[in-house]
C-alpha cells in the first residue's frame, strides 16, 4: 500500500505544484489548510477546488490568533508592500511575514501526519520566499524534521516523518515549468495578497508570479474569482 | 527593562510551578492557554484564576483538530489509562499521547514570542512526562529551539528565543518543592484527566500528584471545582 503523505495546501501556486509532485511519486495525499485570518482568504475557495481536482481528502482548521495582526499579511489595516519587482525580498524580512506562520504549519502537518500515519509532511517553501522569510529556508525545515522525529509517537517508533520541499531550489519560473510537468491545475490557483476579487496586480506576490509566467514563456491561466 | 516570556500555562501543577518560577527568575509573563478539545477543559478555569493570582495576562487559544480524537485525553468515549503506580510511563507511549501536542504548544508559543518581542517560552515538561510522552524529552525541546531561532524574526536579528523548561530534571515530589518554593498557589491547580468536577483519584495523572504530595510530606491543597 502506498505511504501517506499530508501537504500543506494554501490555494497558492506554490503548494498546489508540491500537491502534485506528490501524487505524481505515489504518495497517498491528505491536504491540509490553514486559515489564519489572512486578508486573502479566497485562496481557500481555490484549495478546495486543487483538492477535488486532485481527488485528495482536504482537512481545513481555522486558527484564531490575535497576535498575528502583526504582519500586513493579517492585518488590512496595514499597507501591503508595493515593491519594485527587483527589490523584492532584498529588504530583510518583509510586513508580510506572518510570526511563527510556518512552525504553526508544519507543526499542524506533523501532529495530523502522526494521528493519522502519515510518513511525509510536504510545504511549497521555495527561492523566492526564502529571500526573505525565515521559516521557508531548508536549514529550517531541516532542523524541523528533527523536532518531528524526536517529538512524535511515530519518530519513536521508529518511522520518522518527514518534512520534504521539493521546491525548495526552485524560483517562480522552475516551480511553474515543474506544474505543468506535473500536471498542476494552474488555472485554479490563487496568488495575490490583497484579498480582492481579482488578483490586485500590484502586491509582491502577483509581481513574482507575472514575472515567473513571462520567464517560464507561458500565459498565466489564473482565473478571476 | 525585564525581558518578557510566554510561559504555556495549562492550569495543571506543572505548568503553575513553571509560571511563578519564570516570576521568580524576573522574567514579565505572558500565559498562553491552549484548549485543543481536552475533556479536562476544566483546566482553564484553574489558568485563568492562577494567572489573575500571578498578576499576568492570559492568553487563550481555541484549537478544532479532529483528528486528535485519536488520543484518550481528548475522545471522551475512550478509556482512560488506570495503571497501577508503578506501571505508569512505562508501557511505552500512552493512550492519552495527544498527537504532536507540545510541538503545536510550542509553536504557538514562538509565534507568540516572535510578535510581542518575547524571548523565551517556558514548557513544564518533566521527568514523568517524559517517561511515557517523546515531546517532553529534553532532546525535543531542544530541537524545538533550534528551529526557533533559524523559523523566526527574533532569531533572525540574533535574538533567539529560547524553550525553557525549568522542571525538566525534576519528579513530582521536586516539582510540589519548587512549587513551594516560588510560592505558586497549588490550591488552584487542576491535574485530573478525566474532566469530572472533581478529581476522580484514579487517572494516571490524579495518581502521580498524589504519590507526590505523599512523598513530599505534603498536603494536597487542590481544591474542588
Amino acid at each position: 500500500m502506498r505511504e501517506r503523505a499530508v501537504v500543506l495546501l494554501s490555494g497558492g501556486l506554490d503548494s498546489t505544484t508540491a500537491l502534485f509532485w506528490a501524487k505524481t511519486r505515489g504518495w497517498r495525499v491528505t491536504a491540509l489548510n490553514v486559515l489564519y485570518g489572512q486578508r486573502h482568504a479566497r485562496e481557500l475557495k481555490s484549495a478546495r477546488l486543487i483538492a477535488r481536482r486532485a481527488g485528495v481528502e482536504l482537512r481545513e482548521v481555522m486558527l484564531d490568533l490575535p497576535w498575528l495582526k502583526a504582519s500586513a499579511l493579517v492585518d488590512a489595516k496595514r499597507r501591503l508592500p508595493d515593491l519594485p519587482l527587483a527589490q523584492i525580498g532584498r529588504g530583510g524580512i518583509p510586513a508580510t511575514y506572518v510570526p511563527g506562520r510556518n512552525t504553526i504549519f508544519l507543526a499542524l502537518g506533523v501532529s495530523l501526519a502522526d494521528a493519522v500515519g502519515a510518513r511525509a509532511v510536504v510545504l511549497g517553501s521555495n527561492v523566492q520566499d526564502s529571500s526573505g522569510y525565515p521559516d521557508c529556508r531548508p536549514q529550517f525545515t531541516a532542523a524541523f524534521e528533527k523536532t518531528a522525529k524526536l517529538g512524535t509517537r511515530l519518530g519513536n517508533d521508529g518511522k520518522p516523518i518527514k518534512i520534504l520541499t521539493p521546491l525548495v531550489r526552485l524560483d517562480k519560473k522552475g516551480i511553474i515549468r515543474l506544474a505543468v510537468k506535473v500536471k498542476a491545475p494552474l488555472e485554479l490557483t490563487w496568488s495575490c495578497y490583497a484579498g480582492g476579487k481579482t488578483p490586485c496586480g500590484r502586491c509582491d506576490s502577483c509581481k513574482l508570479r507575472a514575472k515567473g509566467f513571462a520567464e517560464a514563456g507561458l500565459i498565466d491561466p489564473g482565473a478571476a474569482a
